[in-house]
């Protein structure tokens, strides 16, 4: 029978530059320590931190173009949307704005993602005057978190980094991965069959998206619990590193909805 | 400690039109039938199934639109999209259609979904000359699921019916809810604070659609294994109905990617 587990590891403290977030994790949970066919699910706002992903808002001079947003938001009504300075580190993250609306800024980062603000975050930052990033390399990230993990514990679990992710359609958001190391971000079926023979012309899983949607259930969140075990995934865990979070982009030209 | 189970249910039949499912569901589980607290997730197609909710392609008229659509398909070398019997049937489940370029169809159904094809559906028919549709009213369907389980064991789990839809950004499809019964569609965290005592100014969380993703892990593609029961998401889980997955619908007015 398949079976999929996912529990939220406690004892992880704030956390902050310089801190070793690996090791953390491994002395927050305990005896249970992970193992090779496990995955780790991060949420970004801890790896941003350790990494000095943050941005203080004394620090940042917003550009004509941020001020001229902030005015449009208050014009709006968009209360929350109006600190130029916010702005303006979400254009700097940012390497196209797809759209600009009622202070809603919907962009594309430099990694590729498309999502509100470009990943900036006020919230979880730990204090009112600074805003978390998304970290620089996502999928580097992983890969040392898992290869750290490997060094301390001789296991090598996949690690998974997750943002909350809006969507155009949908309201409410859904944690996707960002950043993945050891395990394959999508399940390819086209041109397989299914249980009837049929043909499964366009079936393609993000099943690392999945992943990340099932670990933020795990957790609450005002619990301080950026970390989530989760078992029975083996099928999709693998030995190398493989091709990251990058592998979910859709690439611009096949871009329906710039 | 939080944690989250998911499990698929083996032993479901193949299903066909009139099927009582919800006994089809009870009698699988066995002696450890759901309880109160639990999800009972459902890939659309079964519900689709007893529903009836099929098309033959013999009986289909394709309109002059479906014939230009399956002709530009066909022009751009989409081979699997030139049936213009299988566009029209999602034409006529579509009540507008976004995008349709490169044997791409991007439709708002008439629920309000956005999604490829309108929802519908060649694998899984079960045979080749069929095509799996939407349910006609998703969230009927499931609070008449749950009320039927009540019926049959006095417990009634939240009842969730998912499709996997793509995503414009991103590669690979992730299930989302489409029809809910007994639980929360979405946790709403604004105005609220996280562990920081910082405001939390957009953290509105898709649950259903974050359950629909767990519950698709759980279960391998060709398994023939359409529902998972999954346990941890009491806090979710409410005695009333509820507002079922239309609730997760963003209005067209607030759509920016039209």
């Amino acid at each position: 029978v398949s079976s999929l587990r996912a529990r939220a590891v406690s004892g992880i403290p704030e956390l902050h530059a310089g801190d070793d977030l690996a090791a953390l994790i491994v002395a927050a949970t305990g005896p249970e320590q992970p193992s090779d066919d496990q995955v780790v699910a991060i949420a970004h706002t801890a790896v941003s931190k350790v990494e000095g992903a943050i941005r203080m808002l004394a620090e940042v001079q917003p550009s004509e173009r941020a001020l001229q947003l902030a005015a449009a938001a208050a014009d709006a009504g968009v209360d929350h949307a109006t600190d130029a300075r916010a702005i303006q580190v979400a254009l700097d993250e940012s390497s196209e704005v797809l759209r600009a609306e009622r202070g809603v800024l919907i962009c594309r980062t430099h990694h590729g993602f498309v999502c509100a603000n470009a990943g900036v975050d006020a919230s979880n930052a730990g204090r009112e005057d600074s805003l978390v990033l998304l970290p620089r390399d996502p999928d580097t990230s992983a890969r040392r978190i898992r290869a750290r993990i490997g060094d301390l514990t001789g296991a090598t679990p996949a690690v998974l980094i997750s943002d909350s992710f809006g969507r155009a359609w949908r309201h409410g958001q859904l944690d996707v991965c960002i950043g993945l190391a050891g395990m394959q971000p999508l399940d390819d079926w086209r041109g397989r069959t299914d249980a009837s023979g049929m043909l499964l012309r366009a079936t393609w899983l993000a099943v690392a998206d999945a992943v990340a949607a099932a670990a933020d259930l795990a957790r609450a969140k005002d619990s301080r619990e950026p970390v989530v075990l989760i078992d029975g995934l083996q099928r999709f865990v693998c030995d190398e590193d493989g091709p990251g979070a990058t592998a979910l982009l859709r690439p611009t030209v096949e871009d329906l909805f710039r």
